[in-house]
């Protein structure tokens, strides 16, 4: 890591609007409450909330073009809708900007958006953050946390949810992936919950 | 083909209970309507309808062995839901057993559950005639069908969102075909009305 705490915060607080870094700030303290609750490491959860959205503010062509000049950044991401491009372009400034080596960090701020099939637990504590920080307030977001309580997975099962019902309600394409990523933590529950009741 | 309509009607009506048969004649109605409204094959229509849930009461692990038997079959669906292999295996017994070898009339059998990317006419009009056959009555048919009469895409899409809702209420896994394909409707909506507009 090329620089402190303090000089990322003043880097990436200039790159967005100030709602969007006070939402910033919001899932750093969502996502060390989180990695405090079900073990994982607090200080990369820390790291990964303040780089998730660095890019989230770049104009579109820019981010586009990030994708475009790295052929091993994920180039479908150029026919899907463009919010997703945010998260990819993070990733790869987070490791060529700001010196970021962690893979358990860079991948949680490469999946954020999406999810992906076999989330780690820093995905899955970044990707609920960012769905349950104290700033969100869309419906259906209490219902969220609660279950976040719960689980990590019911937490962001509940999250993905969200998210399909808001694309099927608006009519807009929905992203393969998370259908995937969502299959997957229902298949976790799933086989939890077949272990559990195997062992009562 | 080597059967009569009314051979066939006798020997496909023989492999299910009667609810599911009355259900079966809703469907032919339906997609001979469709057809006539969106200028799809009626005859075909009919006799896909006719054919499309012939194995839907197989024992599921016959079912099972005809798709593990035919590696030309998707042998992918062996991992999902069981719902979804009487589509794969209609589609074999219609073309093995009764001797269907249109491939609209074949390919809108296999594809009547899932959907698929670049549906047919014929895979449209099947699919949707079986969310709205006059005998469904589940919560949200009354809207499919009103969205059928705008146009097959319309009702298609209020068909797969009904089930996408249906199983994230379940915490059910969403077979990613089916999200494919309303995908690509979506897209082809919005090219439609793109055009519509370039032209007024």
């Amino acid at each position: 890591m090329d620089y402190s705490r303090e000089e990322l915060m003043t880097a990436v607080s200039g790159q967005m609007p100030i709602k969007r870094w006070e939402h910033t700030e919001g899932v750093m303290a969502a996502a060390v409450q989180l990695a405090n609750k079900y073990g994982g490491d607090p200080v990369k959860a820390d790291l990964a909330a303040l780089l998730h959205d660095v890019a989230k503010y770049w104009p579109i062509q820019e981010q586009q073009a990030v994708v475009r000049n790295h052929p091993l950044l994920d180039q479908d991401l150029l026919n899907h809708d463009k919010q997703l491009l945010h998260s990819e372009v993070g990733y790869f400034v987070a490791r060529s900007d700001y010196g970021v080596s962690d893979i358990e960090v860079l991948d949680a701020i490469r999946y954020h958006t999406s999810g992906r099939i076999g989330m780690t637990l820093m995905d899955k504590i970044i990707c609920l953050a960012d769905y349950i920080e104290p700033g969100r307030d869309f419906p259906g977001v209490d219902y969220i946390r609660e279950q976040a309580n719960q689980s990590l997975e019911e937490g962001l099962i509940a999250g993905f949810d969200s998210t399909i019902r808001f694309l099927l309600d608006k009519k807009k394409v929905i992203y393969p992936l998370t259908i995937l990523a969502r299959n997957d933590l229902v298949g976790q529950m799933k086989s939890a919950s077949t272990k559990d009741s195997s062992i009562t």
